[in-house]
């Protein structure tokens, strides 16, 4: 019957209502727990002008990106705005648009949707939502709001309940970018951080391959590869670096600043939930400290579920002050995508109406929406069921819908005396609500 | 210190975080009314296909559309998606495509973000957020839902707490409609639609003017002047229109279909809130029963906030099978600027974080975050400041986020005996926190 085809575009989240409020819960879950650790909320507009995202944007990003053209534009290249495709950039012009309304540190959160023009595939989105949080300093930001960072997100994760264990993985780029000095490997930097980024990808044979084909010797390959796997607590992790004995200063700096986040993250107890792993660089050169990525252990497949890290100046394209920052992001499209694949989602926080009132036939009409506007009052969330169907058929409706039904016959009119009944039980109890009556009867009198 | 221009598009919404609050306190209050009143969330895309959207836009929405492209695509024509510019295509391509999977009547809520390439204008928007609900039958959809769509749109203003009353005005085309195929001008209906729908910018004397353009002679156009002149409750206007004795099905099923819905709004007390108002027709062909508008009678020049109607048949362009429906929309965006405006915003719901904690040097940050966290552990929103300032400093900081400092020394981690000051009173207090100490000062040791 349909006359055009009305599938989503790929690429987007469409859910139906009960899931939507499972992904809804989830996002409320990570508002809720930001604000609780002490982030603001800010909203940019979806749209940018096409100058600012394309001042920080590079490769594939640029190519992703949006334009916007609206009828009555000439060209593609006249097209002078388009979509945001991360937060970081609105939040960098923002910073630099209302600095001297702001109050630094700011620590700050974004909560939205951003879009990128990816090929579409399972599990990749065009457009979907990121919830980000921001620690901005003016100048100087010392190292523990890493910590707070990393902290905040753990909590986030604890709030959502899901029944498996997360496991934050932290390093410091700095001890990367050290060791590798003094392997005076200095100008392969990037390189090599992009052969450790995708260790996990491949075999450690292809790994060292891949390393060999920059021209590294064996020793120095050897000494990388024993390097990146290093992982665990801050003790053992933290005297295996000293061990090292790398005479280098940007490597003790980081060294230093993973120990300093990492001591202060077990003195609240998340010793269990961290651990510190030299195979995590993130891909971005954008980061220049600390950087982390989170993981759910026992669902090695799923990847990374969030991520961030430590940068020198989020305003470096569009400002000459520094602005050092230290972040963190949840994909939720993507993680809400790979949780309810792995059936981590909790179906229980998709809460049915407290009640449905079901009027016998339009003689009852009034009666059940004013018992209705009593129980939402009371905030009971409530529905009616107003349609001109058989009773078992709008029982059944309500059912679906409602915890609890009421009817509302000649009866229940006459006597005032409500019954409500439990849909999953059976059970019928009395409904005590004081229900004022309508001297006037309209739907009798038609 | 700018190198690039860093302000907002034109034609956005931008706040600082204070400000956000109070919009999100608005859109969560909306979010908490529509779920009371038993409405059910969804999300769609924000990006659809462009033949979805031009099957309902026409005139003016169409020249709005924002069409995507990315880089590579050749040229504009070939742009087949965009943005959408409201929720009412995208609920009708939602509700075909998944029509089997949804129950009907659906009650359904839209909160999101919409967009128009609008010429910029003070107080005007080109991505604005629209707070919808729909009441969608299958086939049928009884009259009293309209009345539900109505009293949940009032129960929302009223959430808002704002200090000036709304008043719905309600009518029914069908009841114009029928005046006018009485008065011989069926085929006018449009034209004279648009002239009562504008009648309230315009001079009596403009109005009855542009009807004689028309072609209509004196009489009708006299009839037609005093039937939009008819205003006030039910009984009043209900009688009224009876009183003119039209003889025609339309226009008594309009007449009858406005009495049930005021009947029913005023069983449930609202008789304050809602007014029956003839010059209420909307502006599109889309509605085809009940019309209403909120205004805010004390502030005329605001003109509408929220509106709304009853529609034959939400999917025509998408599908032969009939949904006819109900729906009203908030635009948030327009109705948060206006408030601010007129300064009808409640400051006091942006509420300062819980608790700051003030460790006085590096020495007590373990200890800060420990009594950081075990607030956050019991639901208060707590910040630490982690800042290299002086004291003075880092206080005044402080007393900016939090209703409450905490400051943390080399006593304090000694005595585990904490205060509290109230940053507005002054007032010190004891902070009862069972607050474990940790053996090793990190800190200390560097």
């Amino acid at each position: 019957m349909k006359s055009i085809n009305t599938s989503k575009i790929s690429g987007a989240q469409e859910l139906l209502p009960e899931t939507q409020a499972i992904f809804n819960n989830l996002k409320t879950n990570i508002a809720n727990t930001y604000r609780l650790y002490g982030f603001q909320e800010i909203e940019t507009p979806f749209i940018e002008r096409t100058e600012i995202l394309l001042a920080k944007a590079g490769g594939d990003t640029e190519k992703q990106i949006y334009k916007l053209v609206k009828t009555g534009d000439k060209s593609i290249e006249s097209a002078d705005q388009a979509l945001r495709f991360d937060h970081t950039v609105p939040l960098a012009r923002y910073v630099v648009e209302h600095e001297s309304e702001l109050i630094f540190p700011f620590k700050v959160s974004q909560l939205g949707t951003n879009f990128r023009g990816e090929r579409a595939q399972k599990g990749r989105f065009r457009e979907f939502c990121q919830c980000d949080i921001d620690i901005i300093g003016r100048n100087e930001l010392p190292i523990a709001y890493d910590a707070e960072v990393i902290a905040t997100l753990l909590a986030t994760f604890k709030s959502f309940n899901i029944d498996t264990p997360v496991l934050a993985r932290i390093s410091n780029r700095k001890i990367t970018t050290g060791l590798l000095e003094f392997l005076d490997q200095a100008d392969k930097v990037s390189e090599i951080m992009n052969i450790i980024d995708h260790a996990e990808k491949v075999t450690p044979e292809q790994t060292k391959f891949s390393l060999e084909e920059l021209g590294l010797d064996k020793n120095t390959v050897n000494i990388i590869n024993s390097f990146i796997g290093l992982h665990g607590n801050r003790s053992s992790v933290i005297d295996e670096l000293n061990n090292l004995e790398i005479d280098n200063a940007t490597f003790r700096k980081g060294v230093d600043e993973l120990d300093q986040i990492l001591y202060l993250l077990e003195s609240i107890n998340l010793k269990e939930q961290i651990q510190a792993d030299m195979k995590i660089v993130r891909g971005l050169d954008y980061y220049t400290g600390t950087v982390f990525e989170f993981i759910l252990p026992d669902y090695p497949n799923i990847g990374s579920v969030a991520g961030g890290g430590r940068y020198e100046n989020l305003t470096k394209h569009f400002s000459e002050q520094s602005f050092p920052g230290v972040g963190g992001s949840i994909g939720l499209t993507r993680l809400f995508y790979v949780l309810n694949e792995e059936k981590l989602l909790n179906p229980d926080v998709y809460d049915l109406l407290d009640y449905a009132i079901i009027p016998v036939s339009e003689h009852e009409f009034d009666e059940a929406i004013s018992v209705a506007t009593k129980l939402r009052d009371k905030g009971h969330s409530t529905t009616v069921v107003f349609t001109n169907k058989k009773f078992n058929d709008k029982m059944s409706y309500a059912s679906k819908l409602a915890k609890n039904g009421v009817v509302i016959g000649e009866e229940e009119v006459k006597t005032k005396a409500l019954k409500q009944k439990n849909f999953q039980t059976g059970e019928t109890t009395e409904l005590n609500i004081e229900v004022v009556s309508n001297p006037e009867d309209f739907w009798g009198n038609e």
